[in-house]
């Protein structure tokens, strides 16, 4: 089952990587990390460089589609080879899904209108801007489309999709030896959850959403 | 305060990423990748590549030392180069930390002996052969070392982390932005909540102990 991970500039690691590490250890998960051109494709922060192992073109037809979030993403969603890629790409694959503003990328392409969808919790007022039905859960699943809300949220996503895809027990055993037991050392990891000044901030200095 | 995140052949993923997405996005933090030479590194499965920016040579003082862990942290057991680096850059880090297998890396070096320690679940027992005493803890500081057990666990460290280093304000705001409010779908996450027939199989197949 070939899972193409998309890269562009400016993506966010974990967006990535935390799907990676649960799905793509699913057997018979064939992961490639995919971008306009084949090479290293550098974070949002510029600190951290992935190697795209093939340019989109040479995966054509994957079986799912993985498509990660983070401010880059702004600069993605007119970029005309990108979505044309993901249209095509998403008209035979078995599952279409994003982590964090991945799913604006989506839905850029035409791919979430109608859907139910979720993004980075900054991201969820564009939506709507695609006719995508905005939602606050985790992971939302309507038809073959998967979309994970913030960041680490792709974590919860790719165990969610093993269990679809191979049964209980397999995402089981991969939440198991990925010693996925979160304890996080606060409860602030949603903006109904967090103190108002932290959501305040970060709403006055979205990176997420066209202004 | 500079980061030095160690990589090396067949690290796993998740581990470095974890931290370096929660950790890195602290301020003033300034995360580098860094392998015994610099250049493209291959993860545990093969089918990623991160970028090492520099060399442990080019880097020998960071503030933080982070090891993640992975199968290949058997070869790297005896890897001089490796070890005195890891023994140097200890000398004068401020924190020096470890998930997963990594923290078998920072014993093989001599730097838990007689300190409280974690591990990939699978390699708690090879804690003692070095020293270390091992606890089942999820994210374990003693002194200025600070071990995470596997994989995913080093998301948790990371912001436990940020919040012994910059507050606890800080470390909920990355929390915030990273959308770390895990739900996991399954309560598989460690061998004494897991079905004790994953937890054996894995057992069976243990790729993170030298036999």
């Amino acid at each position: 089952m070939q899972i193409a991970i998309v890269l562009y500039d400016r993506f966010t690691a974990l967006d990535a990587v935390g799907p990676f590490e649960t799905l793509g250890r699913m057997p018979g998960a064939a992961p490639v990390f995919v971008a306009e051109e084949a090479g290293p494709v550098l974070n949002d922060s510029g600190a951290l460089t992935l190697v795209a192992e093939r340019s989109l073109l040479e995966v054509p037809r994957p079986d799912v589609i993985l498509v990660p979030g983070g401010p880059g993403q702004i600069d993605q969603m007119d970029n005309q080879v990108l979505l044309d890629w993901l249209r095509t790409a998403d008209s035979t694959s078995t599952w279409t899904t994003s982590v964090c503003t991945g799913s604006l990328l989506l839905a850029s392409a035409g791919l979430l209108a109608g859907r139910r969808a979720t993004s980075h919790w900054l991201a969820l007022e564009a939506l709507p801007l695609f006719g995508a039905r905005p939602t606050s859960e985790r992971v939302v699943t309507d038809g073959k489309y998967v979309t994970a809300a913030g960041v680490s949220a792709g974590i919860d996503m790719g165990l969610s999709l093993i269990g679809r895809i191979a049964g209980d027990d397999v995402a089981q055993s991969v939440q198991l030896i990925t010693e996925y037991d979160p304890q996080p050392p606060y409860g602030a990891g949603s903006p109904d959850k967090a103190p108002a000044d932290l959501v305040a901030y970060w709403q006055s200095r979205n990176r997420y959403v066209p202004r």
